[in-house]
């Protein structure tokens, strides 16, 4: 199964993409869409739109898992992430990939195991299981993958009832 | 010129269509895209998209006037209504038409001629600025029309350095 891995924001939106199968990960690829922030802020959703239906439309992913929003943050931009993110639903929804959110404990959980891992344990941990020689880089696109590392694991925990991506859980190890 | 204001909302969205040349107002149509609370936010996203690229098609709107979002409500809802103005606004840029923003106090004084206009007030000018024999409804569509009155009340302005729709104050009167 392949999954793109979104981390939403409206000048940098990360994506992410890996190949699920059995219970094991083959990194495709990840990457940023980048938007100039003198633009109006139309024709930047209008880039990403184009953008990510053009990645779409190449690596052909059957899910997307994008990051659940909070607005914690200054408003004007996380009026703007969310603007942008309602482009990247519709961009999944007009190809006919089924969307799942997750929050960021969530994504911790997934990936490292437990939910106030730190940012660089995920990053670390993202590393590892997709067997990449180093952390990806900007941040957006890690976290864009560790996004799609996430929905795997919730994927394959309905299917086999266990944890496939922390497998000292199934064994009660360590 | 055709101006299309909007009132932007994930439920339900008001749009509003004005004919503003010379002076005067011609009122086109108005209503609303609502989308049903249950279905999944990409689908609802994506059938505002495509009735908003309708409405577009259709009336061929010069200008739209949508209004600035501000997030004191239900932080779920704000997301979802921002999601929802990302997608008009992408609407906009693909048919090529030129955004503004408004704020609801820059529409009250657009419409009624101060900032602390009751919402009714607000209405009821709307209602006699474009010879209508009733406020307009729902509320939505009303407020879309309104912000088209504001649209074009600015860009008059700019023309001919006056307020042309409360025409007391060109003279100084009342």
């Amino acid at each position: 199964m392949i999954i793109l891995g979104i981390d939403p924001g409206i000048a940098t939106m990360g994506y992410g993409i890996v190949n699920f199968f059995g219970n094991s990960f083959n990194y495709i690829t990840c990457g940023v869409i980048t938007t100039p922030a003198g633009e109006r802020v139309e024709r930047r959703l209008a880039l990403i739109y184009d953008k990510l239906n053009r990645i779409i439309k190449t690596y052909s992913p059957e899910a997307m898992a994008i990051e659940e929003l909070f607005f914690n943050t200054n408003q004007k931009t996380a009026i703007n992430v969310a603007q942008a993110r309602g482009v990247a639903l519709l961009s999944a929804e007009r190809a006919g990939i089924p969307v799942s959110e997750y929050t960021p404990l969530q994504v911790k959980q997934a990936v490292v195991g437990y939910g106030r891992a730190e940012k660089h344990q995920v990053m670390e941990m993202t590393k590892t299981i997709l067997s990449l020689p180093a952390i990806p880089k900007p941040d957006d696109a890690a976290d864009a993958l560790a996004l799609a590392i996430c929905h795997s694991h919730n994927a394959s925990s309905k299917l086999f009832g266990y944890n496939s991506i922390n497998p000292t859980k199934r064994t009660g190890g360590k």
